[in-house]
């Protein structure tokens, strides 16, 4: 199945030249998800030419302007639009009050349903199935209720050869009961293990975002082995005690998550807007793990 | 004294591409003034070098999301960059509402003063006095309580020729007196007319903005002879009935407008995301008024 993340934007609150706030645009087979909502993001959407109304679901990290102020510019398009399929809107709690808050003092009339899932939860939790993907929610450590998102294709079921089917003449049952992971017995008693009958399974792939959180070690568990992960880098190492203080990441901190939870690959961003030149922050967090690379608008990464 | 009208973005509320919903920066020699703040004023005025810290007064036309929703992250980005200036922002009854529960619910705390002026009136107003210029709002007609502004150079003293302080050794209070606009009359009787003591004046300038409207000639006595209108035209006229529907003008009606009321030169936007080439716009607006430009990000127009 196709596994892709587009980069809309990955800077911080202030912008720096064109680099727009925090968003991206996942599309894993069907599904088209939006992870954050930064000021433009629909802007970018039309940049890249990514279709707007295939997003079904979004999922905010929290509520801070430069994750959420692109939202009611993207849902009153959808309502201009003519948009009638539900939108699912999953994030802090709060985010309902937000945009309802904005639509009441900006005339808009909605002509479809908005279902918030408003999450106040500890530990990871399984928060929403769509039908090629399961999505977790996970809590960061930031200045305000935050969530981290974890996405995983569903396991498929087994693939079942079709030289299996002509050998042993096998009959329907027979092969929903191989696809669920059974071995066959013949009726000579043999048992032909299922790895002889079926195409080698491969892993459901997973992708989790890390935007924004200090530096956080309990994060490690959620993450583990996710094959991309994206892990907020605002501030270079020498700015530390900066990036504790506004709990917030270093480059190499991002770094340092990626190795402990052995992540196939690391994207980093939500640089300060202090950095013109961004390669000093992938650079430091190279030392630390091998496989990063600094994302900007139009990227895409595919899994 | 300069006069600019630079457009940060003129497209109506879908995005088409790269065109930025309407925001308008104003330099008239120290002020900076921005009129309407649509999604994404910020990065445009990133992108075309333009101070956001140098505003001080924000001037909006109407609460539709296309006017307003870059004002929470302006707003927002000023307070990270540790603004200490109070900011006015005028515009129609709401205003303050919007903002007010936007920061509310994203955990904005600024560190300097808002000052609102909500308009609720009738007929054109004086609504403030800067150090160069003053500003009037008047209401259009819109769906909603909109306000079309006037921008006016102030008018200075009269600059007295220095061949006249030498030939007739005018005292302080002489010159201060021909600056008022007087003439002089000399130590034997004879009355040297203001005209002949001074340099031409230059009529002030003015700027005038109407967007969002309907067509409406009772707009014509309120933005009678300015140097430079700003008219919405967001469909040609084979839309007019669209138009009128939505309570918007077409191409045609702008440069009828501008026409009838006799200003220097036109320029138009706010069309439409239905229209990927812009010149049949100007085209039709220019078989009314001659001097018509459609404008595009970017554009700096100077009076």
């Amino acid at each position: 199945m196709s596994f892709a993340v587009h980069i809309l934007g990955a800077n911080s609150a202030v912008p720096n030249k064109e680099r727009f706030p925090t968003s991206q645009y996942i599309k894993v087979g069907k599904e088209s998800i939006l992870i954050d909502c930064g000021e433009g993001a629909q802007i970018q959407l039309s940049k890249y030419k990514l279709k707007p109304s295939k997003i079904n679901t979004i999922l905010i990290s929290h509520l801070h302007g430069d994750h959420v102020y692109g939202l009611p510019g993207l849902i009153g398009s959808f309502n201009l639009a003519g948009r009638r399929e539900p939108l699912t809107i999953i994030g802090p709690v709060g985010i309902q009050a937000f945009l309802v808050g904005v639509f009441k003092t900006t005339y808009v009339t909605l002509n479809y349903v908005i279902v918030f899932n408003e999450l106040d939860h500890e530990g990871i939790k399984h928060i929403t199935e769509l039908k090629e993907v399961t999505i977790q929610a996970f809590p960061m450590k930031h200045r305000v209720p935050t969530y981290g998102y974890k996405i995983t294709e569903k396991e498929r079921k087994q693939n079942i050869l079709s030289e299996a089917i002509t050998t042993y003449t096998l009959s329907i049952d027979q092969i929903k009961a191989i696809k669920a992971g059974g071995d066959f017995v013949t009726s000579e008693g043999e048992v032909i293990p299922n790895a002889a009958l079926t195409k080698e399974q491969v892993n459901p792939k997973s992708y989790a975002y890390c935007s924004d959180t200090v530096y956080d070690e309990d994060l490690i568990p959620f993450i583990q082995k996710v094959d991309l992960l994206y892990h907020e880098a605002t501030y270079l190492h020498d700015l530390q005690h900066m990036a504790e203080k506004r709990k917030h990441a270093t480059a190499k901190e991002a770094g340092m998550i990626a190795r402990q939870a052995n992540v196939g690959r690391l994207i980093i961003g939500h640089y300060s807007s202090r950095y013109d030149d961004l390669q000093p922050l992938e650079d430091e967090s190279k030392i630390e793990f091998e496989n990063v690379h600094i994302v900007r608008g139009g990227d895409v990464y595919t899994l």
